[in-house]
């Protein structure tokens, strides 16, 4: 027996999502997302779907046809990109310079590929010449690397080395969980194979679905497969023929869940994709600006830096888990902890889709200061200048 | 460039719900569904994981500490069940009597179990005697059943099966998708060790999450498997430390959905299993005399029927698309068609957790017989009276 009485109504109050994601969603999103939910064969439901791919491919840049939103969060993007382009004995080439990396790394194995994997350090972009040698090297049938690394805010060069997988003949796997919608990904022109991400990120929509999108040369590859895909659930063979015009039946698409991305990428459309990148940038700056006068340092060389994910160095002597608590007790405002090595070292602070905001970059600025100085930190003042010199610029 | 102008607002109208899933979701639901997205490991977050975990447990009376939501459809679940507890060269018994049978097949040949497939009748519940024979001579180290045929409307007896794999010391694996949250699956009592459903049925959440219980037995095995789950995205063990106390991040968290699932089991709380499964078991009866007393024949056996999903076979001479497109016109209802062989030979019609009402079955009985009057078939008055006569009994 239950007692259903001691389950209070939902009521996550009002946080501030500045950690690196999920980010704020906003309220047209949450109300596309409790519309009535409907049957996956719908006729109203595959309008949606086709608007929906539509969308995406504005998005991504992409005109490749197979552009969909995979039924997982940004991790089941990543599966999907290695179970479906991956046959056991191919040999892939993962960059690695942080977390997603990693797991990239361990995915591959998993699944029987030939893992080459080239470490780099964490806080810094691939380096385009190292890997063009390793490929010369190793000569992979996959060349994959985290486009922007979520756990250390560092943002590699898509045109650079989508160029070294070009001279190797190599598909190129690219993850941009953290950059869609924030940053210029330009898959077509970067000749992309396999993109995917997560909505939770700079598309602002919750976390749950995975937008992917596969070159026809990635498609050509996946129909020729020797064996089948490991994962039933992300076969993109057979998920490809319910969004294609047969609507074959594979498995019950996350029908709300699609109303939300669909919103989500409508608000996007309507920004623009230039003025959203140029939000982002002035964003990032002004936070940088604010942090450096604080007397702050960020993780990464300024040139390799993401404009959504903000990895600053926790000062000497201030404890990581205090400042972390008091933002979100008495600022309601959550930030992101280091992740591995980087755990009590650096905050993550994202500037994501709706949470890149002015407002937000004042308000953080705002709140660290007053905590960093009530802990008796050297903390210097004028962040809040500093921030306004670029917002005035 | 796109138009951001020429998609309209989210607006799926006001269908009723009656086919295969999803189910019609409760305006509480979509309530919780809309709460402001917060982070995955924020404490209020965190605290509602527990109660979902309590809940499920409750739901699928089941004391197994992993009980969990896994972040993808019924499928997923599917998908997990096996990636986890199957270990290349495991022999595997499927019994199959429909479309979800095969499927587990597929996956087990997918991921290199030995499978030993038993084909039943479909339509036909699965028969424990001759399960108990093929266990005898293949001594499987696991025996896969689906509960609830959602293709067929076939139930199969988990009491008789579990003893066979007691008998031959397999782990015991069911397919819940439909049964869970519609009628009695006593996960404990019969030591069931793994078992997986989807939100969109008898839980009537929207589609995009799977609850899975796994027995100690189950982790034990996934805890001394030789080789890693091939599955980076589905692995049980990470997966399990996230939603256990050690809270290690893996991927992030379907959140909203999440916040739905637990309002959908508080509903589910606060009605009773008991009454719960009565109100669908009277529903079923009530439509099934109505849809007999019109002249249609069921295509299940009456004591292998389930009670929310109700295949009835398309008179001679009725057209199918014709019939269901009406429905949904003139009626805003939807009704599922048949699957692999039983395309076009029957409609699969859903009574699923928040669907299965009087006021579903009355207007479904009075648009069916309209509409087959309207097209001159043979059918017969009287569905009415004979549903009212089972409710009044």
């Amino acid at each position: 027996m239950i007692d259903p009485m001691k389950f209070r109504d939902v009521d996550p109050g009002f946080r501030v999502l500045m950690g690196p994601g999920p980010s704020d969603v906003p309220t047209r999103v949450l109300q596309a997302l409790s519309a009535p939910c409907i049957g996956h064969l719908d006729p109203y439901f595959l309008e949606l779907m086709d608007e929906t791919q539509e969308l995406l491919r504005y998005l991504f840049a992409a005109d490749y046809p197979f552009t969909i939103p995979v039924s997982g969060t940004g991790s089941a993007g990543m599966e999907t990109g290695f179970v479906n382009l991956v046959e056991p004995e191919d040999k892939v080439l993962v960059c690695v310079n942080g977390v997603f990396g990693t797991r990239m790394s361990d995915i591959v194995n998993r699944i029987g590929g030939r893992l080459v994997r080239l470490d780099f350090p964490w806080g810094r972009s691939v380096d385009p010449e190292v890997v063009r040698k390793k490929a010369k090297e190793t000569n992979p049938d996959i060349l994959a690397v985290v486009h922007a690394e979520t756990s250390t805010g560092a943002c590699s060069s898509l045109d650079e080395l989508s160029h070294v997988a070009q001279e190797v003949d190599a598909l190129f796997l690219v993850d941009m969980v953290t950059s869609l919608g924030g940053m210029p990904v330009n898959v077509t022109d970067n000749r992309i194979d396999a993109a995917y991400s997560g909505t939770q990120k700079c598309i602002s929509c919750p976390p749950g679905l995975s937008p992917v999108t596969l070159s026809p040369r990635a498609v050509e590859k996946l129909n020729s497969r020797k064996v089948p895909v490991v994962s039933w659930y992300l076969d993109m063979g057979m998920v490809g023929s319910y969004w294609d015009k047969e609507r074959k039946y594979h498995h019950t698409a996350p029908i709300n869940m699609l109303y939300a991305l669909r919103e989500a990428l409508r608000i996007i459309a309507e920004e623009g994709m230039e003025a959203r990148f140029a939000r982002h940038d002035k964003n990032h700056h002004a936070l940088v600006a604010g942090l450096e006068a604080m007397g702050l340092s960020m993780l990464v060389p300024e040139k390799e830096r993401l404009p959504m994910l903000n990895a600053v160095r926790i000062p000497d002597g201030v404890n990581d888990i205090q400042v972390r608590s008091a933002l979100l007790k008495d600022y309601n405002i959550e930030i992101g902890a280091g992740l591995g090595d980087l755990a009590g070292k650096v905050w993550r602070i994202g500037l994501m889709g709706a949470s890149s905001t002015r407002r937000n970059v004042v308000l953080f600025l705002g709140a660290l200061y007053t905590i960093l100085k009530s802990m008796g930190s050297g903390v210097k003042s004028g962040a809040l200048e500093a921030a306004n010199e670029i917002y005035d610029s």
